[in-house]
């Protein structure tokens, strides 16, 4: 189809994924004498170092996320669809996706990661990811409506459940979101629900590994835990959620946790397409590239970001599934692309750590550079001084600033709404 | 049910319906001896003047919704409960909710308005309605969509109905909504689609009154014609849409209008409740009450704002559904209801019209007072005054003026994300 694209004597360039990696190139691509068609299940750019932020009611999905026909307003050579890709194939050089099939020279896939379950079917049914902006908004709802619930409920045992979040996987997302639930926990929910005891409520993080953050330096895994565990998280540590049947979350040494809201933060595995040769699938979903990014055995498809797995001596099984890793990875292929196109030679992909941070709570954050690792106050003021200059858009930069100020100030997101897209008609409202 | 709510010696009202009308009884009386219960399907209030704003991508639904929760913290009297209600026993004094009974002393009614077809289930089934939050995001993804899938249809003549915008309803909802929709087209749609030939795009107000802004001023009506179609909205005066097929709108003169998108504001009628006399309900759902806004033949059941329909010398077929009236009977009867407790003489509602006004396009609005009428920017202006004062919560003021200006601009209202809160997993993705 794509019947109003141009066929014009430009080579064509599909990039499959709108994220850091493919958004990055196609901003490269943009400015040069070829074609773009870029594809994403969404018409936004969406800023994933955010997303617990939605979750909890402190921003709204709007501040995190960015039109893509905006960023690339006026420019003739990029073809922008929004479709899900079906598969490929790579013989006949075709996309196959929702909207009709796309030719291309060049394939680029940068399809991400989601949520990975580790094939447990019943906590897949159960638990809540959160890998998306709207999986964010759809974590927030459960949240509210379990606490709405909650006060309909007449037994204590019960009223427990429904009060109890169970957050599996210590990683950022995992430690950032227990961190502000435990600090809604304190400021906001008692006075929203006068009604109810908060000193029943519990916010249990579970970690598979001996420490959180477990790809940050060991002295930011010790302060995150402090930081924590004052805030009132639950921490557990070498443990394993093995099944959770929507009331009861059982770990692996058999302890039952009771909850209504289990989080699931435990795991990615890559978004990979049908049509690519299954050799180079590894069975976390990543794709086998060389140093160009270039699939191993193909001459014009490239993987590039979190579904890309690149060997080299400092990261044997690949490189950290990591904005930076994206940013850093889509910038030398957008380069390389120039090259190939001019018969040029390409230029080999070098990792340069740049460092890692997460944060907890309010004035509370952990920063580990490659010089300098530091914690609380001053590195949660880096942490959000870093975000804030990462966050597409002039315009949400001043709205992401003034929610946070605003929330610092009063201790309160006030973004507590159960809104539906949907039309009341087709919702089960309850 | 409600086990948590303390069985006191004080009176219970339930106020059914947080609209204008229903949240203003509530903050008036909380500060009185009683118990108050607030019912709502939503855990917000909503600011409908702006629904139209959602709609077209200018303004977040969290920047006009308000959480109900956090308007009453720390009030012990006063117990939110968001539920649907399902009927109403005035014999047994209950009200019969999706979370179980509520026990009343005193019933308020305060449910307001839903959409009117006027018994057209093919209209109803196939236009969109615009009078919650959710349904003005549904609008705003309906339009998305239907300009991404413009750019995979290969016939011309297809294409214009897919870029065809009608709107049933010349009232103010239908006349800032087309006002909005032609600035879109003018300043960002063809900058976002630039594949796309927007001279063929229309924008159409049907309407069945012989001018636009019926309520207002004739000079206003004018006004707001000429602003119309200055914008390019194409206005159909004296026209009904008979039918639509979801292709198709067909008028009562047999013309048939393509399109892929017909909003319907042509009417609204009352949300009136099972158990409720239906001798004192009108056609039009409204609820008929004596000047104490208590219903005829009641002694302790009152309907308020929209949905209540007293009759007097000035308006004998009801006041006009307007916020105006929802916010004064709201507090005539806030005061009526803690006369009747300490067994005081109650208070006749009189309402006092302080003018009405509708907003076009920049700078184009017209303003009805009762000593002054005018039209253009510094109506505009005071329209802008008016309504950032009535929105609720300081935080949603700062946002709205800041989300105004950014706008005013750029004429770039940056807004057009196709979110959804359901997960991928149960939405049907294209």
């Amino acid at each position: 189809m794509p019947a109003n694209i141009p066929n014009l004597e430009q080579k064509r360039v599909v990039i499959i994924g709108a994220g850091f990696a493919g958004l990055s190139i196609a901003r490269d691509l943009v400015k040069q004498n070829m074609q773009i068609v870029l594809v994403d299940k969404n018409n936004y750019h969406q800023f994933q170092p955010l997303f617990y932020q939605v979750a909890t009611a402190g921003l709204e999905p709007s501040s995190i996320a960015f039109p893509l026909r905006k960023i690339f307003q006026n420019k003739k050579n990029i073809h922008i669809r929004i479709a899900n890709v079906e598969n490929i194939s790579t013989t006949e050089q075709r996309v196959y996706t929702s909207l009709g099939p796309i030719r291309y020279d060049y394939l680029i896939i940068a399809t991400g990661c989601d949520t990975n379950f580790f094939g447990n079917q019943q906590i897949k049914e159960n638990s809540i990811p959160m890998k998306s902006i709207s999986e964010a908004l759809q974590l927030r709802n459960a949240i509210l409506e379990n606490f709405e619930k909650t006060l309909t409920i007449a037994t204590e045992e019960e009223r427990a459940a429904y009060m109890n979040i169970i957050i599996v996987g210590a990683g950022p997302t995992g430690v950032e979101l227990a961190g502000t639930l435990a600090e809604m926990k304190k400021h906001i929910l008692p006075k929203d629900y006068a009604e109810l005891d908060f000193t029943k409520m519990n916010i249990q993080l579970v970690s598979s590994g001996d420490r959180v953050l477990e790809t940050m330096s060991s002295v930011a895994s010790a302060k995150a835990l402090e930081f924590l565990e004052k805030l009132g998280v639950n921490v557990l540590l070498d443990a394993r959620v093995v099944s959770y049947d929507g009331h009861n979350a059982i770990l692996d040494d058999g302890r039952i946790l009771p909850s209504k809201t289990v989080i699931w933060a435990a795991g990615i595995k890559g978004n990979s397409l049908q049509g690519i040769d299954t050799q180079q699938i590894l069975p976390n979903g990543r794709i086998k590239v060389d140093n160009y990014n270039k699939i191993l055995g193909y001459e014009n498809v490239f993987a590039v970001g979190d579904i890309a797995c690149m060997s080299s001596t400092k990261y044997p099984s690949g490189h950290p599934q990591v904005a930076q890793v994206a940013l850093q990875q889509g910038d030398v292929l957008a380069k390389n692309m120039v090259a190939l196109l001019e018969n040029k030679p390409m230029k080999e992909f070098q990792y340069k750590d740049l460092g890692s941070m997460a944060t907890v709570g309010k004035n509370l954050a952990v920063v580990d550079l490659p010089q300098w690792k530091f914690q609380g106050f001053f590195a949660w003021l880096v942490w959000m001084f870093i975000h804030l200059i990462a966050i597409l858009g002039a315009k949400n930069k001043i709205l992401v600033f003034i929610n946070w100020l605003w929330n610092y100030i009063t201790y309160d997101q006030s973004l507590r709404l159960i809104i539906r897209s949907t039309s009341n008609k087709n919702t089960a409202d309850e």
